[in-house]
């Protein structure tokens, strides 16, 4: 786990202020910050390494993002990928939706972050965070550090109903991805149902047998076994599909238990969660304003 | 005035998080800051009738704009005639120049303004901020008031450089505008050298005449003649262009030469013009939190 891993602070933001750029319903939204919380507590964050935060507690983001976008120019935004995606689904997409990459970029310049762990889906959005810390220290004078990468060691699990595309819970079908929260019967479910092939056979090929490869990645990422392993256990056995994916809902239902038990342990204590929120977002208050506040004395607002 | 007109509580803003749209220079900003305020207290703005603060002292502009950001359209924003004007002239523009109607909107609905006296190249933002505001309160909850443009009773003052175009403090040439702190001898060079054109006497006649009839304009707003009178004046007179040109710098000397005075007084004393600031913000602070607390509610953040 990364807040044993590394030495520094590490700060994790519930980005609730991301969250509305696509429409939320205001209790929907309330119930998911909560639900996020017990999450990631639930997988084992621990708050005296760790800072959990909830993005719009420090109220630092959104200026820091409205002095960043005053130094970052339109074409520079619109040619990142994700929104060319968005642009070409969506009729009227928000304005949000456009500049919410200068917002990331804030999210992660008014912790001075040395250290970002995304998906590979935000290399770009890395990059645009460092021309922005190099834009604001060319022209404002050197206040923040360069940025690096962190990509996770393991590769990126896809949905279960479209293996060519990423496991996300921002898709709209919930049986595309497992949550942590499901009980045994709907993972064994959700498995059951996961895309495949019509070969009866375990193998690992991405790129021709997608659907089983994906459900071989979340297994070798939930073991210690290897692809190579997975497969051979499979062979051993004379599993076709049917009965691999019964053997992977096992795994995950074991894997999965003990973490699901402690997140519906703490959904049950709302104050609880919401004190852990509270005080995150203190800690990280303080660290931002220090940030925010040379800010404004580089820009000249002080 | 104004602040004697109305019986509700007033507040002007000096929009610091507006003006760095374009390239500011850390000094030369804060000076601006803390002269805008000078000039401001220097024309009357009774402080114990009217909040003076400074924009981005009060946290919740931005966090407002943000969330506003995310229920306007980009084809909304990018219909205002004024992006698409600066768009047509400046060459990679920043994201805040297409976002800053956004913000004005944030500005105005954190204190849930009713009345906005802006001038007439505003209309389209204050009718942005209405839209925004009946989105808000449809999507979220009815929060915002319906806001009201004030246009003054004075047309608008155009350069004396180009009478065609406003007069505009953001006009780099200084001689296009007569500052409340120039000296009798500047304002007597810029009402001197103000273009007018090659016809002597004295008429007002906007359209074939806009130099002339920009010079009256201003006399108009500074006293209490009337367009006729100040022209009928002039050719008892007998004046030619520069007669008139004389007799103007002397009404506007006149009528600065107080309020010169006493910005310079309180432009000496930089403490006090902080406090005022400062005192302002922390009034204006209360209004706004209040809102925005009601924002984070409807919108789900808490």
């Amino acid at each position: 786990m990364l807040q044993n891993r590394y030495s520094g602070s590490m700060l994790l933001s519930i980005v609730d202020l991301h969250s509305i750029t696509v429409p939320q319903q205001q209790q929907e939204l309330r119930q998911n910050i909560i639900d996020m919380t017990a999450c990631l507590l639930g997988c084992g964050i621990d708050t005296s390494k760790t800072i959990i935060f909830q993005q719009s507690m420090v109220p630092y983001h959104t200026e820091l993002a409205w002095i960043l976008s005053c130094i970052c120019t339109i074409p520079r935004i619109q040619k990142l990928a994700q929104w060319k995606e968005k642009q070409s689904k969506i009729k009227e997409p928000s304005v949000g939706l456009l500049t919410y990459p200068i917002l990331q970029a804030a999210d992660i310049m008014l912790y001075k972050s040395t250290l970002v762990p995304v998906g590979e889906d935000q290399t770009q959005h890395l990059e645009l965070t460092r021309d922005l810390s190099r834009s604001f220290n060319r022209l404002r004078g050197v206040l923040f550090p360069e940025c690096t990468i962190l990509l996770g060691d393991v590769g990126r699990i896809k949905s279960l109903r479209n293996p060519t595309s990423k496991m996300s819970k921002s898709e709209p079908n919930d049986k595309s991805r497992i949550d942590l929260t499901d009980s045994p019967d709907v993972i064994k479910v959700k498995v059951k149902k996961a895309v495949t092939d019509f070969i009866s056979q375990i193998s690992y090929d991405p790129d021709n047998r997608p659907g089983v490869s994906n459900l071989i990645d979340i297994h070798v990422a939930l073991t210690d076994l290897s692809h190579d392993e997975v497969v051979e256990e499979s062979f051993l056995q004379a599993e076709d599909t049917s009965l691999y994916k019964e053997r992977l809902a096992e795994v995950i239902i074991e894997k999965f238990s003990p973490i699901r038990k402690e997140i519906l342990r703490l959904q049950a204590d709302k104050g609880y969660l919401l004190d852990v929120l509270r005080k995150g977002s203190e800690k990280a208050s303080t660290i931002a304003e220090n940030t925010i506040k040379d800010v404004r004395q580089y820009v000249g607002l002080r």
